[in-house]
């Protein structure tokens, strides 16, 4: 087990070993980590190498001027200078929140930025000024939207964070597909089958090989199949694709660049800059006094929190699972897979950092 | 078979029948029948005894004061006065319009409404103006959320609506299940059952009763059961309900009135003012200019028309199988099912106008 301020503190000296500021590096690991800590293992420090190898490949620029590349009172394009999405995407939702505070709502399309960590982080950001905030991003291709043989989409999720008055805020985020990569990573390493509906083979057959995405395959948009809606899937993670990688002048569908992990790293071409976030904020107070608002969410909250569930099970709120790992793995600690360990142990030596490996 | 324009001047005798004014008779049955050109015919004229019938009940105001209760210079409340949804929308999207020609963005939550139609219909409204067009209502309670053995949402469907330049607009327009109620209405009519993952029995198992939702279970989110991503599909609608219902002070949740179709007309209880939507409006141009968006933007339709296919389909764009029911339709006309038939001749009958059996 680790306590997530060691694991704090471990990222932040790797982000300052390639270059960040101290402000950025420290930022950086908080957003990474918070991945960990929510039990969202798969976007956590399990990818702290990969950004590192994104250095390496002279992808990321450890110290990037984040600009305003266009602007309205209520919209802006940022382009992130390919500087962390861990600090850019923050940066963008700064910027939509202050257009709100004045006009009552700021959108921010990104480009030229990479992998931001988990959705949530970025849209919960906004909850401390009673504003709701909206998050997505585009990722690379591992998608086959219904009917294509072709991998044109990444999981690209949608978070969306609303504060209540009493009750903790509802905390969606969500990939736009039946389930996220990392789920046929955990069937990999124990050589178990996919159910079916999760992923399509080579020929755009349902299949159960968890190995099906890698071999020409593709995972399925969430609905999974035409007859359950999986054209609502594509319709969502294109509608994320456009927000973050259109409207910015990042790549989009097909385009947008690999992420740093073993296996989709090709260089390809580039129809824009880096990859596309979308971020949005707007006031409660916007549109109704901002404690009628939350009296109401907490309405809202305690009439599916209360209803009649099937046995053994209770209708979750949109949040709460996240916030309860998080309140136990804060205390309890974090628990990391061995080749995670490892990978960090590997850092720890190549940039000269005290780690314990601790399994 | 039917003209649109015949269906549409029948439309609007009804509408002037209970006292609308002439200008809004011919918008809401511009909005009405555009479903069922676009092939949607779940939310056209087979719904237009429906809308009477909510006047006869004392819940339409034919002459209603569209105002706005509050607003901020990229946000408002619009209160719908009891209106027709077909004509509060549209009302709701010009304002965002106007919001978003001055400021960059406008985002509108109405309440005190009821059905407006199909979603598609207003957020198509700002392709005109080279704006992405944003659309979402909450609806009766008809779907259990994950784990749920109560029905607390409504379909609660999303439009989003995309200019491009020489190609056809992008519009995604789906409800946020697995599949419309409107799936279940054709099969009862048949005497079929249903495919698993599209409705649970009251006890909260699979079914394929297409009676299922009458007879105490629910229509399931998108993603059809926890293991292919239920979760998500409820996130989804929980978000449209909370912009639309609450966001707006209309009610939300389990409290949403129904439409007046027989069988779900009960009296309830109200935590706020009628139906609530969401609707918005960025201008293309507060992001990057508009022809470099709009070429991208084919370039993404380009790509995704473009790739391959399983056999015997093609990989379709969010919009096309609207738009190319409409070229149909706007020439060869509306064929519609008997009992809508009847349901016109009688409103004929009633309001004494002309109308001709044409099955």
């Amino acid at each position: 087990m680790y306590q997530a301020s060691y694991l704090k503190h471990f990222t932040e000296q790797v982000f300052l070993s390639i270059g960040c500021s101290q402000e950025e590096a420290r930022l950086a690991s908080e957003v990474l980590v918070s991945a960990d800590l929510r039990g969202v293992d798969s976007h956590g420090i399990a990818r702290l190498a990969g950004y590192v190898r994104l250095y390496d490949h002279g992808r990321l620029n450890p110290k990037p001027n984040v600009t305003i590349a266009y602007e309205t009172p209520s919209t802006a394009v940022v382009d992130g200078d390919r500087g962390l999405g861990l600090v850019v995407a923050p940066k963008a939702m700064e910027i939509a929140m202050e257009k709100a505070e004045k006009v009552g709502s700021g959108w921010v399309s990104v480009r030229n930025s990479n992998h931001f960590g988990i959705a949530g982080y970025h849209a919960m950001l906004a909850l401390q000024k009673d504003m709701i905030g909206w998050t997505m991003t585009n990722a690379a291709p591992l998608v086959t939207p219904t009917f294509s043989l072709d991998k044109l989409l990444g999981t690209n999720p949608i978070a969306v964070a609303v504060p209540a008055l009493t009750e903790p805020a509802f905390v969606a985020d969500f990939a736009s597909t039946a389930v996220a990569y990392g789920k046929f990573e955990i069937l990999q390493r124990k050589g178990l089958p996919a159910p079916l509906g999760w992923a399509q083979d080579a020929d755009g057959n349902p299949t159960t090989d968890s190995n099906a995405v890698k071999s020409g395959g593709g995972l399925l948009p969430l609905g999974s199949d035409r007859e359950h809606g999986s054209h609502k899937g594509y319709g969502l993670g294109a509608i994320v694709d456009i927000f973050s990688g259109v409207l910015s002048g990042a790549n989009f569908g097909p385009w947008v660049p690999p992420f740093a992990t073993a296996g989709f790293m090709g260089v390809q071409q580039s129809v824009g800059l880096g990859t596309g976030h979308f971020l949005g904020a707007m006031r409660v107070d916007g549109f109704r006094p901002a404690d009628e608002f939350k009296a109401d969410m907490d309405k809202w909250i305690g009439a599916f929190r209360n209803a009649r569930a099937v046995d053994g099970e209770k209708v979750l709120i949109p949040g709460d699972p996240e916030r309860e790992m998080e309140a136990e793995r804060g205390v309890n600690g974090i628990k990391l897979l061995e080749p995670v360990v490892l990978s960090l142990d590997e850092l720890a030596k190549r940039f000269g950092i005290p780690f314990e490996i601790n399994l």
